[in-house]
């Protein structure tokens, strides 16, 4: 299983309904966390995310629309018994942030805590764990700011069933050949690996963008993923607007993914002063088709 | 109008129907906010709140249950435009972790906001503002802790009826007679206001509690206040483990409130663990008949 489960859509000011950026990446047996604005231990509750598969997060950039919830949500998991350990990338002064907020307290957490400090501007992989491989690339904000790319591995090599067969190799040895393995056979010959399967097919991958002015040097990073969440906080009519703040519109959003390629594309991070969300999708369709709301409890399959 | 909102009752962890602790006091224009755990500004939103009317902010410690949701209400008083002042009272690192949030950010806000730093054990009278006098006491707890006292002051006077027609003062005049003026009759004898009325009747008084070990020494700040609000943040089988993690019970905080002979009570900060709140009716209402769950969203009238 590799989704994305949104917790959160909405911009800097929180509505009843739309809550500020947050997601879940479900990678197999592992959960991480893209940014955790305020409330987000509650959608947590509201979804049922099992927080004890969370391992890893993931901030983008200190506007408190996108951790000010995570603080938090940490002090939660540790009254609720954590003992798992946890490891959060982001920007150096998230640390002093939460460790200021711990000592005022009195509060030692009875897990783990790992800070993973990106530097401005950094870009390429921070974290490689079983079949998963996350990356990180700055976005133009109006502070330092990091998009993050998740990569989830196949682990299991392609059959080709004609060729083993062709061997006279037993099926149920099949799921060995998946795993690398060659087959002996009974006259003393080897069948090699490869001869019978393909390397493992490429990874399905996610990227996630975070907050950025509209910034062809994104493409890159973009290029060909399987899905894409690309902020659309502002319609195209207020496209200076979005400049001007670093942000980025619907067309602008549309366009990036076209160039770039990509699959699919989730938009989300709306202003507050959007009620009607389905001018998004009208702005952002004819361009690139297949787009979709990030809509808050939806998880898009990557 | 002087009653108190409560925006959350729930004790550290929050749930998706209860909230940690925010309370909204009502003293006729202004408003007071007492505590603001994380979510409060989406309780505000809720409840219907009139940010714009808040003025005052009380904080009694640095628990998260009790603070987290300031800095987002703040980013968003600010993004919604506010120019008014506001002043924070609390603990002094207080301002050290908004300040930090709002420095990384670049956020510089467009209203003026003042922090009086309150010392441990302070005690007494730190804010008088038209008709409202608010003191601080400190609280027996983990960590430092305020209690505080908001008492509203009738402003006019009590009009003497039958003295005032007496002296045959006309009924059009008897505003001017509340609001402490003397009266000066035709034939230009002059007639003392305190010949007419007596004193504005004594103000009311709102007591908050904020968290607490039992602890008779609240008994004199608590004396004869029309409303109170304690925590019982446990079932009275659970006197031990409140004691031990300075929280209180619900026979101990009805004792309390009827040693010191408050008229009414409202009890909150509920172990998440329950689900049923009635229990603690059951077991504070023997003791002190007039007390209330402190539901959210409900106005209690001081």
């Amino acid at each position: 299983m590799f989704g994305v489960t949104i917790l959160g859509n909405n911009s800097a000011i929180p509505t009843l309904d739309r809550h500020p950026t947050a997601q879940i990446v479900t990678c197999n047996d592992q959960l991480l966390l893209l940014d955790c604005g305020e409330g987000t231990q509650l959608q947590f509750a509201k979804y049922k995310i099992r927080r004890s598969k969370l391992r890893y997060i993931f901030i983008s950039h200190l506007h408190g629309d996108h951790y000010f919830g995570l603080i938090g949500l940490l002090n939660t998991l540790n009254l609720m018994g954590r003992t798992e350990p946890l490891t959060i990338f982001g920007p150096g002064e998230l640390q002093q942030i939460l460790q200021i907020q711990l000592d005022v307290s009195g509060t030692a957490f009875r897990f783990e805590l790992t800070y993973v400090t990106l530097e401005p501007g950094q870009a390429g992989i921070i974290l490689e764990d079983k079949d998963l491989t996350v990356r990180c690339f700055p976005t133009e904000h109006r502070i330092t700011c990091f998009g993050y790319s998740v990569e989830l591995q196949k682990k299991k090599r392609k059959l080709l069933p004609d060729q083993a067969k062709a061997y006279e190799i037993p099926s149920a040895f099949y799921g060995k050949l998946q795993d690398g393995e060659d087959y002996l056979r009974k006259d003393g010959t080897l069948v090699k690996n490869d001869w019978v399967t393909l390397p493992p097919e490429k990874g399905k991958r996610y990227v996630y963008c975070a907050d950025t002015i509209y910034d062809v040097n994104l493409i890159p990073h973009l290029r060909g993923a399987d899905l894409v969440y690309h902020e659309t906080t502002y319609l195209h009519v207020l496209e200076k607007q979005a400049a001007e703040r670093f942000h980025t519109t619907t067309v602008q959003a549309a366009t990036l993914a076209a160039a770039a390629n990509a699959k699919r594309l989730l938009i989300g991070h709306f202003s507050s002063k959007y009620t009607e969300l389905n001018f998004f999708l009208d702005e952002t369709r004819p361009i690139f088709p297949n787009t979709d709301i990030a809509e808050e409890g939806v998880t898009f399959l990557v």
